[in-house]
């Protein structure tokens, strides 16, 4: 029971209550079909937050609570307080794993964890895109083929603006002539950070297999290793009569 | 003339003005010393800047026509206008380069550039520091022997809390049983920045040729490829008709 | 049973058999000793094999049934055949994982898997050293305070001729003046490869907890998770007519 | 005249000769092309070096005269004599810098230095290519565009089983559906190396202009920071007594 991996599926949750098409891939948010698929494995235990909620679900006491957040918004991010993104930047740097999806890119608390702009080229033709996994060898990559597609996604291409990524697992190739890189892993103050590109609301992407075997493999790759505060300062970890 | 790389050294120049030990080290205060023995070289173009400026030397139009920023800082990181951060990190985003010096791990600067909390060991006792060239075939590295001794320094030890590097060039030793990543390469955006470790004010450090030498090879090596903005959001670079 | 990480500690087991002192601190060898902290974990099955056997114990079948190799050298580098050589760098590259430990760090095995010389700076003086923990939410940290103290041990120092390593996970700390970069992860081929440079002979070193654990946590981290042959060439993955 | 960049364009010289389609374009050899779009800059002093000549052109005294050696080679790779192959890369992990064309990726050379198998995923139809850079503020990216195109390229695709780069520069499209990485740094010992993959010997690709680009500013790239011999074995640097 203390092995489980207590993980929270965080959604702005805008899109599927507002367009048709959206709901019918995702009738009850996207944050539940996440929700939904993690619940088949023994390791997690899960739970959901949403921007609506008082502070967007994401008290102190919540993430206190969580190893792993998972964040997805898109046309929302500047709603999220900024109280609340300081909260959650702090709890990665102290340990807490953060798997960010598709447009979460531009989230306040990618952005800040990142430390650049986190733009990148896109458009939106229902193209194909293909995976290919460079690093198979990593954690986040068991179980994976050479590569996957996806049969209608949207195009989010290079140069994506992020530091250079500490490891690179994945690359997508797209339709239309572009190049991404899909799957990046970094490592903010005690916390692990993983980017995963696939994720347009409008095409029923989290039903995809492979794409739920990525966001698993993930989870349990961010898993806290170690959890502290960062503040040394100060400490004698030596006196100098000591030597 | 269009080749000359220009450099802003940036100094909060506060215990030069109060404390009689260090303005018997920098009388005219660290960023002269540091702008003098840079314009012993043919390739720079130098200017000061202070935090009792207006907008602490750093207006826009001094940041436009600034290849690379020098930053050093230690207790008034705080009294650095939020506008002026803001201003600086952007630029950097955009091309220009930052090398931070000692203190300046805790500038707000480099804070909110690196998206951790930066801070690390320390203590004062006027200790011997060692600092090893482990990447000789870096351009930072050139010139530098395997090793260079700083007789006296301020103590900064591991854990470091930072992103990993993108390339590590300095290791340096400190006699009471501490070690420190104290040459560091990052980028952020299309700005390369460098945190080089050595420089308490209460010791002679940068008038000691082998940390002149890193800092002029700094420059060099952080000044723009490539400047622009990195918002390319929505550009269409490959309509589907076309392949 | 499946989920068993099959080890095999590879000793050249020569200095046991020739040095009393050496004899005194791992009477059976140190692959024993080894062998023997490993066994009171659940997750490992575990063989030995020593140089005098016959291709030093090192079978194609061995191999094949080896998760992890962990590898223990110093004098008889030489004596290990090219054909052993070629064998062992083979399999890591198809997946098995590798950690070389101490004086290994000049085998024929890891030169060929750097491809650099290996060499770096020594001397025997049996000082003290102190292993800093610069990474510690890698899995390779886990369990471990922030630094571990050897109170005799070989010096090891930089710079040491690798590749620069994908993680840096501990840097020691020499009590004559030198650095090194004790704990670095690499990957070559499908393989995980670790350096752990603690272990000289005439010292107690593998049975100092934190460097069992150490190499306990090693193992987790290099096993396999993907198996297979990196030649691709000329496969037909995606045909022109397909898009 | 001291500062001049010594390049040496080593071609095996094959195709050229023997296919009336490969000498249309290179009628003196792909490494006379190359050197002649070299010979514009004024920082470069060229030499060629070929399979047939003794030692195939690269005698110990040529390569002790070359700061940067560029490698064409792809069906006769076996014929390069195991002398020349330690040679040479003797004298990379020593400073000289190594610019690896194309079909280079399976040389002796570059297999050795980089200790992996360096296969990859290809096939050959005269596709598009696209190469996207991802790190505009490297020096090898300089004066490039955010992407460039070949209008006709042998695949070359992912999985390329090298370790992973120290720097990702440069990403390709194909039109078939695969990504490769196809701008790679690495170091090994001293020496500096960059993988560049367009170059298949029945298309032009040399006389593009950002082909050219790219090997001009990889060439300036790879030139030597420091050059020495990375054995210093046993060297007492800090005897006890000093300190």
């Amino acid at each position: 029971m203390n092995d489980m991996i207590r993980v929270t599926v965080w959604n702005e949750y805008h899109h599927e209550k507002t367009e048709k098409e959206v709901a019918a891939i995702y009738p009850d948010g996207i944050h539940q079909t996440i929700a939904g698929f993690l619940a088949k494995e023994d390791d997690f235990s899960i739970r959901t937050a949403t921007l609506d909620e008082p502070e967007h679900g994401l008290c102190q006491e919540v993430l206190d609570q969580t190893d792993v957040l998972i964040w997805w918004g898109h046309v929302k991010h500047e709603q999220v307080s900024d109280q609340v993104v300081e909260r959650v930047c702090s709890r990665v740097q102290k340990g807490m794993g953060l798997n960010v999806l598709h447009s979460g890119h531009m989230s306040k608390v990618f952005r800040k964890l990142m430390g650049t702009s986190c733009t990148l080229r896109w458009h939106e033709v229902a193209e194909k895109e293909r995976v290919w996994v460079i690093n198979p060898q990593h954690p986040i990559a068991r179980g994976l083929p050479p590569y996957f597609e996806i049969h209608h996604e949207e195009m989010y291409g290079e140069r994506f603006d992020i530091p250079a990524p500490d490891e690179l697992v994945l690359i997508s190739w797209f339709q239309t002539g572009e190049v991404f890189r899909s799957g990046c892993c970094f490592t903010r103050g005690y916390g692990r950070i993983f980017y995963f590109q696939p994720g347009h609301e409008t095409h029923p992407i989290y039903h995809h297999p492979q794409v739920q075997q990525v966001i698993t493999n993930a989870l349990r790759w961010a898993a806290p290793i170690f959890e502290g505060s960062p503040v040394i300062n100060g400490d004698w970890v030596a006196p100098l009569e000591t030597l």
